[in-house]
């Protein structure tokens, strides 16, 4: 798939949440940089390193999951010559039964090419408000893992 | 307190990490940049906001943790002009009487000034191998947050 140029870190940013959005495997691909040290790390996943890690960690998220529907709010843009750091909030809504909401704080990091901006990082963790709103057990907020560091 | 001049990227992770295992809040927020704009996430956290909220975060961290020994161990060093992006796991050894291991993978990103590198971003996350390890219920990995996003 040719790499598409994407002249502005909006675009960039853009084409990854619609593909994100649209669940479309070859989009999601095409809106990361073609380098061998890309990294994602999905909430509470592990360091996927490379686009074959990353692709097939995509692929299964892609494939498994509900139909979503992403609202995102920029909280900053840390800003340098070929390098971009964007941190958002991905207000995420599963078309699922119970129309559950999930909140994640992401930092994405791009890469200027001769294509354009690029995703490069991908780094996603849930809010802690997302866990309260979810129906995930008390455990997951023990106060060892929140103190700790 | 006077910006301590931190010449390379290494001198300035050393810091930051030397000051963590040291428990040392004058030092840990000597490491960081002086920016508004800052920005730290621990693990399960929400996200801190600025030198005031990023200090009281680790004030907390540093004041109630037993202490730490920390290996770190660098995946990648994604280098910009004055920016810059260092993919970390931080292997942490907690002197209690447990002696629990926590693995956490840490994002950390740091600008030039003329003082030298500082943090400007600190996103932290635990590792499923470290959840693995250590007594968190079963719970905590349930297949819908890992397979959502």
């Amino acid at each position: 798939m040719k790499k598409r140029r994407l002249d502005t870190l909006e675009q960039a940013e853009r084409a990854f949440y619609d593909a994100f959005e649209a669940a479309d495997l070859e989009a999601m691909m095409a809106a990361w940089s073609l380098d061998h040290d890309i990294v994602c790390i999905h909430p509470h996943g592990p360091r996927l390193v490379g686009p074959v890690e990353v692709r097939e960690g995509w692929r299964q998220i892609l494939g498994h999951s509900p139909r979503m529907t992403f609202s995102i709010s920029e909280l900053n843009t840390i800003q340098g010559d070929d390098l971009a750091v964007r941190l958002v909030t991905e207000n995420i809504l599963m078309d699922d039964e119970a129309r559950t909401e999930f909140i994640v704080l992401a930092t994405n990091v791009y890469r200027r090419s001769a294509e354009g901006w690029h995703l490069i990082l991908h780094h996603a963790s849930p809010s802690p408000e997302s866990i309260v709103e979810t129906e995930t057990s008390e455990e997951e907020r023990d106060g060892d893992d929140v103190t700790i560091h």
